[in-house]
């Protein structure tokens, strides 16, 4: 049985546990993570059937007949053509599987154009997310998805160091140049792609958490937040370092960039089997609350990240999981401050037997090095 | 009024007339196109609900106060901080605006874990697709759009003959290998970022006609589908050759490429203001059936391409649309030999008065250049 068939098999036994008749997955990291397929969600009809017993079903364009068989331990395809109904399709399976009535857990990122579509064709069935049973399954990483991640992480922190050693060479450069570079960089160094839009935020746009990059030139002094990764083995890395490539920094900025230092090195202390991930959470907003910026530490500590960057265990106050063995998620605290600089520190750390690793570990220091 | 006011206000005559009540966005391109500011989808709540009168407003994570105020002209937003409820947020400001009960227009691409969530908070409402509205806004670009597209053209054009100039040196270089230069010749050459996973299938890659890049190493006489573009002020190209880019292409390849470059030269010739959709594909597949491979043609001749590279009007039969002035679409016809090898040219093309403006005017040979 392939690694994937297995996932399948499980999938099926929490599909019972929860009471649900099926699970209706889309192009996503679920449908790659039971079958083997990869694909971006598109305006296409292309659907994986898990039914709580017996064996799952792609419904596909024709077009994808060779893929689907090359990647996936599936072989059951019912294929359509442009032209064709898809959604005949659909009916007819699900009216085969007897789930016509059935409760179906649908893709957590399946589009409205396609939950619209099952609604009408099912009109008695019953529908909830299929992160319902997935969550569980996936947040636990075996030992083949932890080394993607290690080298995931490697990678990172390789193209980290050679960033910052630009040193002089990257004043005058925009953040989008910047940005470019470091993409290029993790290209070349074996990243598959960017495992999402690489961050390079000078002065005040690093203030802004999610900027990614403009046509602002960096500045001697510049505070730069540095915020990247690229999947290895369909597994992402996701790093943060803020760094100044040359000249002093702001009044202020020694004293946040510590403070942020400090946070990311206790919630790390704090990572065991056990802990509860709301207070991982609790354990760096307290250095910042206690420093007295509790109102500029603007988002939750982390996130979990597996086959999506973003995924359980998300590490926010509220968040009761227990901490286990096998979860990966970002520790990342920081500080914000409009119209000046912003501060954030991040690694992905994998829960061990007794504490955590660091996936990452690059230099956390803010001097050029 | 900026254009993108105007368009939000084109979007509220619309609704009225399909008689809805409200359009609930996400962060996509109509929630671009509408408000100015683009995000990627994520699991945060981010939404943009336009009422179908007065003014629109957002509920957004506070973390993007700065950046929606920075790139949109809608000021009324409804912030929540992580560990918030977002959806009390949505349920106030239904309430405010009178939508509980309301017909609404949800984003098509919006994930399932959204609008479950407004399906349980917005109990009494009834729901819809978005694309009802914006896809007769979007499907005819003004001047500006059509400037943007133009620039697209030009430079996966321009990045076309490079790549094709390689010649020997592509010899023995990977799929991936190739891909990964393309990618960097479009970012050079002022691509904001690629408009989807670059193409390029050689030898029996290329038969699979949604193959990206593998880590076969290219032949000589390998045809090779390159199939590539890159955004230009948020407008992608879309651009495919079929080459060999040294030594002699197997048996029936000529002749294969003869009628694809025959079949793709038929359907853009019949493109005018007027003409249906389907009649566009019929066009292009005349070509290939009478040259007995209709089999081998296994995908629709084209897509509409605009803020999204694949959007209305799809070039497919059954859809009877009339082309209008401003429409821009793909031009696509391929041919797929499994275990051999794969042919398909592709331009964009944009209808005008009376006929149409190709985007794309690369060489259609397949020769070393």
């Amino acid at each position: 049985m392939t690694a994937f068939e297995d996932r399948t098999r499980r999938c099926q036994e929490r599909l019972a546990e929860v009471g649900a008749d099926a699970a209706v997955l889309f192009p996503s990291t679920n449908l790659f993570y039971a079958s083997g397929f990869r694909e971006e969600p598109m305006e296409r009809h292309l659907f994986l059937v898990i039914p709580g017993e017996g064996d799952p079903a792609f419904v596909a364009p024709e077009m994808y007949d060779d893929q689907i068989r090359d990647a996936s331990w599936v072989g059951d395809l019912r294929l359509w053509a442009d032209g064709d109904d898809p959604m005949a399709v659909v009916a007819d399976l699900a009216a085969e599987l007897d789930l016509r009535g059935g409760h179906l857990l649908v893709d957590d990122t399946m589009w409205a154009l396609f939950t619209q579509d099952l609604r009408e064709t099912l009109p008695e069935a019953t529908f909830d997310l299929a992160s319902e049973v997935f969550d569980d399954l996936r947040i636990r990483k075996d030992e083949a998805e932890l080394a993607a991640l290690r080298e995931a992480g490697d990678l990172a922190d390789a193209v980290s160091v050679e960033i910052r050693e630009l040193g002089e060479e990257a004043i005058g450069m925009t953040e989008t140049e910047l940005a470019e570079e470091i993409d290029r960089r993790l290209a070349e160094s074996g990243g598959e792609e960017v495992a999402f839009g690489t961050i390079a935020g000078s002065g005040p746009n690093g203030a802004k958490p999610h900027h990614r990059h403009a046509d602002r030139k960096i500045q001697r002094g510049d505070p730069v937040v540095l915020d990247f990764g690229a999947y290895v083995e369909n597994y992402p890395g996701d790093q943060t370092r803020t760094v100044v490539f040359a000249g002093d920094p702001p009044a202020g900025f020694e004293e946040v960039h510590e403070i942020v230092r400090e946070a990311q090195q206790t919630a790390v202390e704090a990572v065991e089997p056990g802990v509860l991930a709301e207070e991982i959470d609790r354990a760096a907003r307290e250095v910042v609350e206690s420093a007295g910026y509790a109102d500029e530490f603007v988002h939750r500590t982390g996130h979990g990240v597996g086959l999506d960057v973003h995924e359980d265990p998300y590490i926010v106050e509220g968040n009761e999981t227990e901490l286990e063995k096998g979860m990966v998620f970002s520790v990342e605290p920081g500080v914000y401050l409009p119209g000046e600089f912003g501060v954030r520190i991040e690694d992905l750390v994998a829960v061990t037997d007794s504490g955590c690793e660091r996936l990452n570990d690059s230099p956390r220091t803010w001097e050029p090095l």
